[in-house]
């Protein structure tokens, strides 16, 4: 990221102009924050991008259908219940949700973005929904960013928030985004709950386009355990409220900078999803280039971050090149031995056709690093593309062997 | 299986007439079986099918150049060292395998199929295998066929062999079968080794053609960790021993009980590696029906037998068959909740777009089983597949975080 596009500034999710919010405590989840309403004082430009999950939760459609005139205003999201496979009863609840933030902020309901997450398949408990929403909504505030974090986190261990100010013309323009992450993580679309304000004056068009090329090269180039979720949304609003002169196009003074800082934000939530998978004890990142195409290099990536046997190897410390290569293998046919090389911690493994002599003590010795660069190098063409990961440990089944109800299913 | 088409018989691999074999311990691993020949004392009608991993190890391009022609007589295969990864020597050292076996039984080097199997990234330690090769073609015999099952295991617990017997017209023909499996395990080829003898006077062209389907319904259907290997391979030589008259295609007489019988032998070698899985304590079947086709029924039953999250529930026996819809959502967009429903361990837990009612006691009690039969209908059509998998334990884990470097990888 170029940085002097944009500064990283405090304030979290309710730095940029116009948004405030609140997280209560409902009873979803015991002593825990588990409703979080997020708002802007006027009607917001929004995008969103959902999970391709066909089993895909109620509230993704309701968010859906709310956001398809590229306007909202307000975000209402709860944890510990995914409100996924619920049927019609898990529909009506949904839209129930947004009417009660809607009525409580006194927004329009068809404004009003609903997400869930946690357990699949049990009905919400609605009355402590609404008790949730009402309390939230007389205590929107600027002050308690990291609360909104906190509230809708399940495993997480930590809060994800990134903010950053950018130029636009004389206007300073704020974006801030809060996700949470840490199992049934799969880049295979939007897969986490993501929320980004800004007060950019931006037209829905062109905020979607600018949404779906960020999430492509950050949340869907993440993996944990790759399980698709049912309720993966990235949701963004832009209020304007920065003044600046709207952005109508890709042509427009100020998209580059707005770019560049969603593409930072989107790709920092993201690794802290990577680094905070559930278990994890390392965080991966792993640089494929020398492809024929940036699609053809992230499918390598991927079959690397998503192959147990290379995420086992990672949790032993135990530099295994040739996990690696049966990874890459296995991305397909294409592939050509004799062109590739890899690089594992820094050292070379394979080159060209033939394994690499290396130092084995040296090998045992970088592994042990918290962060390991995994570098593959197809030797074909000129297509790059980083995914971020973790390893995967005993830690990963003893979070998901059992009936914790209030995490992801 | 129409089990009146064939006969369960003793005498393992080497029950066909004609064959017979030998395993060794040459020094790849300590103080275990770790070479077994395999030989036809006449030409044998042959067929193969090769992992698709595009890193694929030096002896699946020797074994494939020879029975390109459709005809084998021996197989050499090592454990401890899959000799994947390994560049030119690696291909020199596969050639020289065949070379000595072809050598010390008197066979045409172009008639002998070389496997390895074990860790990836090494060359082999060509004098130890040639004296094995010599070692164990004096010895051949058809006494000791469990003793070449248990010649090719990595991690596997226990040694997979299957024997029977079927008539064709006045003959009685035998097929027999070894394999190992264990970790590594992903259906997308044959996918790990498989030996398979049968006096059977076949043409090479239909034989082929038998396994392509064989394979498609067995080894193809199963999956352990996801992870494709480098190496799997499964191989049959039909030797006519039997004197039955020559099949030559799908009409001849005896083919189908052929068929009949190689299906029952391929299934129940994949079913035992999908039991063996590294670290499972479950076995579990997943019946997809009423899909469009087969193809998308074991689409669909693959993603739920590799979703982590599916697999480390059935390890902890909490019956969560959310995650079951959310890994059968994951398969595809065509997939449509409103019309499917999911079973597991005989109780409906989803119907036609809305949750089951059922005794949360007896569900808990149904998932103590040691087998868990997942059955999932999709409501759109005929098609139906079964995939076999085993669940996510600290013991798959256990068994993939060090470097044990006499198994895969």
């Amino acid at each position: 990221m170029p940085d002097q596009l944009f500064t990283i500034i405090e304030g979290g999710i309710t730095a940029p102009e116009g948004f405030a919010g609140a997280a209560v405590c409902c009873g979803i989840k015991p002593q825990s924050l588990d409703l979080m309403l997020l708002a802007s004082d006027r009607p917001a430009a929004a995008a969103v991008t959902i999970t391709r999950n066909a089993f895909r939760a109620a509230p993704t459609f309701v968010t859906q259908e709310h956001t398809a005139d590229g306007q909202a205003q307000a975000i209402v999201c709860n944890s510990g219940n995914a409100n996924a496979a619920t049927g019609q009863q898990g529909m009506d609840n949904a839209r129930k949700m947004a009417a009660l933030a809607a009525e409580q902020l006194g927004v329009e309901c068809l404004d009003v973005i609903v997400c869930s997450t946690g357990k699949i398949g049990q009905q919400l408990p609605m009355d402590r929904i609404e008790g949730g929403i009402r309390q939230a909504a007389i205590g929107l505030t600027r002050d308690a960013p990291e609360l909104l974090a906190r509230a809708i986190m399940t495993t997480d261990t930590f809060p994800k928030m990134v903010s950053v100010a950018f130029a636009v013309g004389e206007q300073i323009v704020k974006i801030a985004g809060i996700a949470k992450g840490a199992g049934m993580i799969c880049p295979d679309m939007a897969t986490m709950l993501c929320f980004i304000t800004t007060d950019l004056a931006i037209a829905p068009e062109i905020l979607r386009t600018a949404l779906q090329q960020a999430v492509e090269t950050s949340f869907n180039c993440i993996t944990v355990d790759g399980c698709m979720s049912t309720n993966d949304t990235v949701a963004i609003l832009a209020n304007g409220a920065a003044g600046n002169a709207l952005i109508e196009s890709a042509e427009s003074a100020g998209y580059k900078e707005f770019r560049a800082a969603l593409g930072y934000v989107t790709q920092e939530l993201a690794k802290m999803i990577a680094r905070d998978g559930e278990g994890a004890t390392k965080f991966v990142e792993i640089r494929v280039s020398g492809a024929t195409s940036w699609e053809q290099a992230r499918c390598v990536a991927r079959h690397i971050a998503n192959y147990d046997l290379v995420k086992t190897s990672l949790f032993g410390e135990y530099f295994n090149w040739g996990r690696i290569a049966a990874a890459m293998g296995a991305a397909g046919p294409e592939l050509d031995p004799e062109q590739v090389s890899i690089k594992c911690a820094g050292i070379t493994a394979w080159s060209h056709g033939e394994p690499a002599s290396f130092d084995e003590a040296q090998a045992k010795s970088a592994m042990q690093a918290d962060e390991i660069l995994i570098e593959v190098e197809l030797g074909v063409g000129d297509g790059q593309a980083t995914v971020w990961t973790c390893d995967l440990t005993y830690d990963y089944i003893k979070e998901n062997v059992g009936p914790d109800v209030y995490n992801h299913s």
